[in-house]
């Protein structure tokens, strides 16, 4: 693509083929670097205003991030038999990191839906304007006009997400039958990943504790959006055979529900240092998680109307200390809460990939792709 | 198309060539019912929550709405030579109806950050949740659901406006140079949308009253959005020579900005009756708009201190009744600032026409453009 070919920095030619794998997130990042300075100087036309817009939004995107899901995507391509030497990579490249313009969009209006105050260890983007506007003595109130620019800076994330993707699938190599393929992917995971954030809205706003609602949000919200679709759509742009997408649609479900599973409990668990999250967060938020829809479920079973009572009352707290936080965690560990969330992640990561295992996948993808299996449902972050 | 084939009030064989013409805001409507309803099942199977949710961004694009930039860029084809009854007329009609659902997530996220409680006569979207979660004694704030659906539901429409015309371009009259010429329009119509909104917003919180400001807003928020840009994607799906599409920005620029400008008029001097707002919301909400800025820089020219604090004071005030309302109606005529906005917007009227005049556009558009600049220009809603 042209950022990395004009970057001193960018893949030199003839760096061996594993390289584009290993330091794939380097280059989705470059791509993306590329993408949004590129479309800076249109914004900046309108205003000033709006080009320090796109700055916030360029920071948001390209300040931390695992890059998950260009990196399923990218690995879904090449176990379908995508070359990353062939002359279709770049482009692929560039339709993959288009799924991190999603996420930022995303992220960026579940930050406001939420009320969330940090992410990745920074202030959000609502937070950030509405302080800016305290900083500069605007009148009226600071939190309205950092909510208009959350909005607004997450449906030019949006926007541009489709345009990057449209823009990589007019690239000779794609344009025609691949991009056709990819298409109809693109739109079920937009779709699918706004329906499990409704489905969240709405049972956590119904205070929801039917374990199928949880299990569905992690469905959409998460394995399907995070593991699922993005290899689905690297098969896709390589015209995998249906039973390949079988196989990596069997696996995603699977892997991204543990994964999602993994984030709840270190939402609970985890040590802020390292996840970037306040610790207590996901119970002040109220979020409608299997791990506390299992607790709920055996205080009723067994009868502890108290510990009922303690979760309920913690949940959706705003003002839930941490010495609250610690009470909560002692009662999911003697309700056996964790304990099944990290018998079910050990299930579903064993049946995700026994699906895998069972389709024709082109190596190293087939290696990597467990790899990668591993370290989203075991990871410390 | 499809949906048009498929209902029993469809377009018959053989209806004028005209009737497209006159009848265009139903053929959009039941284009977009169309594809709303083909989108709907894989809503309902995420949960039925997802199904209602669609419902709603349904109801909320097929009730009301003058359809204006679906038209313009329906004429801007037809006036760059493309045939309604050939064989890309189908796929044009479902390319610019596209434009409706990108105007449903510009209405309901811009209503969410304005706190508007109607529109065309209805509860906004952010309401309509906030009130279903009052009736369902849901504990928590109804407002903050209301504000979570309100967002997602307009990321939805957001998100499917451009799967609708992605979905159009694959069509095979407009695949390959057709749809490669569409894109760059596509991508920047959405940008300046937002570049707009981005900049009232800022200008709305800092209270900025610069005119240029103003007019930078009326330039991307309205004129691009609503008529340079729908006419420059109808010419670009169309070929249209690059003379014709720079006659069509000009006209569509002026024109653009003149509707702007009597939509500002009406919202502080329009019949409520008519316009399905209330009288005055753009005072409450403290729009800054260019009647309002003309009306404090001539106030301040002329040293009418009291006016101009009592202009401030009206301007953003949610508790405005309509006894202050009339006061600030008096005012404005007093300063003469509604009369310099009627003679503007015969000035751009005018020059909007000229330009158009001086490229060949093909009958009947030609006459018809004329037609829609006088509408857009002179209506009383």
């Amino acid at each position: 693509m042209t950022e990395l070919a004009r970057s001193p920095s960018a893949q030199p030619e003839g760096l061996p083929l594993e390289d584009l794998g290993t330091r794939l997130p380097e280059h989705v990042e470059r791509t993306l670097a590329g993408y949004l300075a590129g479309r800076r100087p249109e914004c900046a036309a309108v205003h000033p205003a709006f080009g320090d817009a796109v700055d916030t939004l360029t920071r948001f995107v390209l300040t931390g991030g695992k890059r998950i899901r260009p990196t399923f995507a990218w690995w879904g391509w090449r176990g379908a038999g995508g070359d990353p030497a062939g002359p279709a990579a770049e482009a692929v490249l560039r339709a993959v990191s288009a799924l991190e313009l999603l996420q930022a969009a995303a992220l960026v209006h579940d930050d406001l839906m939420d009320g969330s105050d940090t992410r990745r260890g920074h202030p959000t983007v609502h937070v950030r304007y509405a302080d800016r506007h305290r900083l500069d003595g605007w009148p009226g109130p600071p939190e309205r006009y950092g909510a208009a620019a959350a909005v607004l800076i997450g449906d030019l994330a949006l926007a541009w997400a489709d345009d990057m993707l449209a823009e990589a699938l007019t690239d000779p190599e794609l344009a025609g039958p691949a991009a056709a393929r990819a298409r109809p992917v693109w739109a079920a995971v937009r779709t699918e990943m706004l329906g499990g954030q409704f489905l969240d809205s709405w049972a956590q706003a119904g205070a929801d504790t039917d374990p199928d609602t949880a299990q569905r949000v992690n469905r959409f919200k998460t394995a399907a959006y995070t593991v699922e679709r993005p290899l689905h759509l690297g098969a896709a742009l390589a015209g995998a055979p249906a039973e390949l997408i079988a196989g990596y649609r069997r696996f995603g479900a699977d892997v991204g529900v543990a994964f999602q599973l993994r984030d709840d409990l270190l939402g609970v668990f985890g040590d802020p240092a390292v996840t970037g999250k306040p610790a207590g967060d996901d119970l002040r938020e109220g979020k409608r998680t299997l791990l506390i829809a299992l607790a709920l479920t055996t205080a009723r079973d067994r009868g502890r109307a108290g510990d009922e009572a303690l979760l309920g009352a913690a949940l959706g707290d705003p003002d839930l200390d941490d010495a609250g936080v610690d009470r909560v965690r002692e009662l999911l560990r003697d309700l056996g809460a964790d304990a099944a969330v990290e018998r079910r992640i050990e299930r579903l990561t064993e049946s995700g990939l026994a699906a895998l295992a069972a389709v024709p996948v082109a190596p190293p993808a087939d290696v990597r792709l467990v790899e990668l299996a591993h370290s989203a449902t075991r990871r410390r972050y």
